[in-house]
């Protein structure tokens, strides 16, 4: 059998719903504190009750509040984002320093943007911390595809064994994390091109805008570090149409190698678990945009359309470019 | 300047959200009645206040719960949907001949499906009471366009300057509501049919599932009838692209005239406030999924995205055919 195309969104939108049972939600709430930034009424993200335990807060920077459940950096309210930052920055060199947490031996010196509602940014930090604070995270993903008399094939890479996270499953032809300075599509071209060897004009003449996907993913044994750290993400989703000329090869060690699959092979593959959870995600709604997945053939259609495209309760980035 | 794409989004997507303010959320929940089925755990939607007081539910069949502001058929637990919806019909007859309720005006003598978690049917009652009972209702949207060296342009049809709904406003180029026994792609075919003179094959030859929007409405006076009462819709979305030769003709009196319409005319007239609330919404979706709105030049990209993709708190359907 395998797995449904709803058992592979519920992988990955793993944070419960609030109308599902709001006693259940509210019981699982408790199992985390709120991450707050003095001057912005939002929550910004959940951090787990046993990771808030083994960080130190510094109380100079950090108000700890155990009976509201909250965690708030107490910079100036009208601090700026640098300044935000480097706080930041301090309290987790400093938990790097003392080991305590799997996740932040995975430094990648790249930072993620944190927002405040209405898209104002506040603060970046190190992206590898992003699921100590859960905050929201931002990448692109892109399918690469072929669509000729021979059929739609779809560019699959599989991630290298040596990864850090998921080793050895199976991607989407371009995906990568947006850092703070970056746009969407600047961020698939510098991907497309390192991930893909894709040329840049290739990627401006080829790849087509189509939405993006929203999950809250719980992170399992597969990511690595600490499970159950929380991982809301947006991902800007593209479709590249490639002529049958055109092959993607790996730019840089994170990938094995790219095949060609069909429609079928892709289910398959996707049934038998061989795929990243959000790159799952993304198939399905790529096949759902394209009409493979229909209200008639599948029988979650409209479970998995919204788990696909779910709206947080944290405030969420604007790319505008104004 | 006229409305934004986030604008036309709040006003089809209108009821609040818990995550938002679940302070507000609960204040605006009490002005309503749950809407339950005996022998079955789940709200299946809201009954406005002020349509309670004004609706007579005989104690033989209904059990009217003010403390917990609910309403609920006391059929037997395991009734069957005839059954139940037998006894919603003579409900609803009886308060259409005594005339309170300007929306019972409407009658349409086609019935709406009412379904359990798990996608199980439970009952079906008249259409034009769906919005008393804030049932979730279904139906299809199709956009007909062409697309050639003449650019992209849009089938966009006026809707009747006589009809009860929304007279007068500019409309998708097919859309309808799914009565109990259709499923998406027959009700598309019926209502191309009906409502631009598609014949069937081109249907079937050109129509691509493309996806569903989902949004909590909530009426306004537009819609005719009393206002407030409550309207989620799950709406399967085709995109139809013809040549140049065929061309779409009112096929019944619902609609006035079809226009050709570019992307910029489309988007003007969707910021002029011009189309029904919900076809704003296909076409906003239109854009997304072809690259027309992207994050860079939509503000609001994701809140649009989320937002038309609404998770409801009721059970929904599943149109398997297995």
């Amino acid at each position: 059998m395998g797995k449904s195309n709803r058992e592979l969104v519920d992988e990955c939108d793993k944070f419960p719903y609030y109308q599902d049972s709001p006693a259940f939600y509210a019981a699982h709430l408790k199992k985390h504190h709120v991450f707050k930034v003095n001057g912005c009424d939002a929550v910004l993200g959940y951090i787990l009750n046993s990771v808030m335990v083994k960080f130190q807060w510094p109380a100079e920077h950090w108000a700890v509040d155990s009976t509201n459940q909250t965690v708030t950096l107490i910079t100036a309210a009208d601090a700026t984002p640098e300044q935000r930052s480097k706080v930041i920055a301090e309290t987790l060199e400093a938990e790097a320093k003392r080991g305590d947490l799997e996740i932040l031996k995975g430094w990648r010196n790249e930072l993620y943007p944190v927002y405040a509602p209405g898209g104002e940014f506040l603060l970046e930090m190190e992206r590898c911390a992003g699921p100590l604070f859960g905050i929201v995270s931002y990448g692109v993903h892109a399918t690469c595809y072929v669509e000729d008399e021979q059929g739609l094939q779809f560019w699959v890479p599989r991630r290298s064994r040596t990864k850090q996270t998921y080793p050895g499953m199976l991607d989407n032809s371009v995906a990568g994390g947006m850092s703070t300075t970056e746009r969407p599509f600047e961020c698939l071209v510098r991907e497309a091109s390192e991930e893909a060897s894709l040329p840049e004009g290739v990627v401006k003449a080829t790849a087509k805008s189509v939405g993006c996907v929203s999950y809250f993913y719980v992170r399992d044994s597969r990511a690595g570090g600490e499970t159950d750290l929380l991982q809301p993400e947006v991902e800007y989703v593209y479709d590249i149409k490639l002529g049958r000329d055109i092959v993607p090869k790996p730019g840089d060690n994170e990938v094995e190698e790219f095949k060609l699959y069909t429609v079928e092979e892709t289910k398959q593959a996707l049934a038998n678990g061989e795929f990243k959870p959000n790159c799952a995600v993304v198939f399905i709604d790529f096949f759902i945009r394209h009409g493979i997945l229909t209200p008639e053939n599948e029988p979650d259609y409209y479970e998995i359309v919204t788990r696909m495209h779910r709206r947080f309760e944290f405030p969420t980035a604007s790319h505008f470019a104004s």
